[in-house]
């Protein structure tokens, strides 16, 4: 079991590395993915940061204005989440210890850890959403942010990616045992679109990154992501 | 100037990506692409942790021990890397703020420059070196690891991917200045092997973790990554 009181922000980082190394139930992939797209989100608000109330940026400021109350938004969201999902199987846990031994005890055992089930993957699920909405504010920042910081837009990019595809894998393994058919065929969809978007965005943004950079002394051409 | 005292690791979880999001240089994408990595490596020892020891997995037992040397290993070279590379860039500066007035400054503070910007390219280098590491590792433990911690493997492969993408961007945005041929030739075909090893390494390690997960109720097969 997880222990709910503790607030995994306000521990040093080392502590939420060593926890997440432990044998111990929380932090595990779902809440580390909340973590890495809530460093992706933070790279995005970093560009801005270094492009907003500059001379030399003036003819974007209003969208990178906009762009950083977006990404602070979805950074606060992921943080947010990065605690919820060390706690998200807690209902699914006390669901399968409830009795078992009449069969109306068994039916209300079974709707329990169903109801569990689908609060468990809904956390990665808004994890998998919000990391998407990082790659697009990302790719927004590799295209408009100060050329000088455009590979951590491009890195933010990446880590929104990686976080889609992460929490996703959480959100499989709940589904797995999930009766809903309606539900199961819904999300698979939404996160199949998610990991589909995330890439693209990914991908342009990484070649935007790299068009900006001045050319190599080898005259070759870049690395190919 | 990042400033050299602070030890991130120790700090908040929220210092870091407090820091992260603002205008201070440090840390960069950078230091976050070695947390991420750092993660990725962390997942893994967690499934060792939850594989060794126990009797269900006693054939895998050498194999996991082992692992778990490897895996915390990179760790902590990855968590070393996250430190180091807040300051990567400090030679660079300095360099840049050497005298220019005589044609021999000039060529002193040239020097200097070129020397300082290799230094900086090491760094995120030896992150891209230590997170295909990871991706090699976390294939292993969803091959070998307790099935029920697989996709914490799977995410750790996502993740070293991630790192080995998101510090290759700052190689080369330290390679588009430096002159000498044969190093940004050298390093160019390095960047380009790791990011298609991490690849092919995380789309098999994922392919693997789904495929040990229970069919889904909608008899539809699994997203695909």
């Amino acid at each position: 079991m997880s222990d709910a009181t503790i607030i995994y922000s306000k521990d040093p980082l080392q502590t939420y590395l060593d926890d997440a190394a432990s044998g111990k139930p929380a932090p595990g992939g779902g809440s580390v993915s909340a973590c890495v797209g809530a460093l992706g989100a933070a790279l995005v608000s970093m560009v801005c940061n270094l492009t907003r109330g500059r001379e030399k940026f003036a003819d974007v400021e209003t969208q990178i204005q906009d762009l950083v109350v977006r990404s602070e938004a979805a950074r606060a969201q992921l943080e947010r989440l990065l605690q919820d999902d060390t706690v998200a199987y807690n209902g699914v846990i006390d669901a399968y210890r409830l009795p078992k031994d009449t069969e109306e005890q068994r039916a209300v055992r079974h709707k329990a850890v169903q109801d569990g089930l689908i609060v468990a993957a809904n956390v990665p699920l808004e994890i998998v959403r919000a990391a998407v909405e990082v790659c697009r504010l990302a790719k927004i920042a590799a295209d408009l942010g100060n050329p000088a910081a455009v590979t951590d837009a491009g890195i933010g990019a990446i880590l929104g990616e990686a976080a889609v595809q992460g929490a996703s894998l959480n959100v499989e393994i709940n589904m797995a045992s999930i009766d809903d058919v309606d539900y199961v065929r819904r999300v698979g969809a939404e996160l199949q679109a998610a990991i589909d978007e995330s890439a693209r965005l990914r991908i342009e943004a990484t070649k935007i990154t790299l068009d900006k950079l001045p050319k190599r002394k080898d005259g070759h051409g870049r690395i190919d992501h």
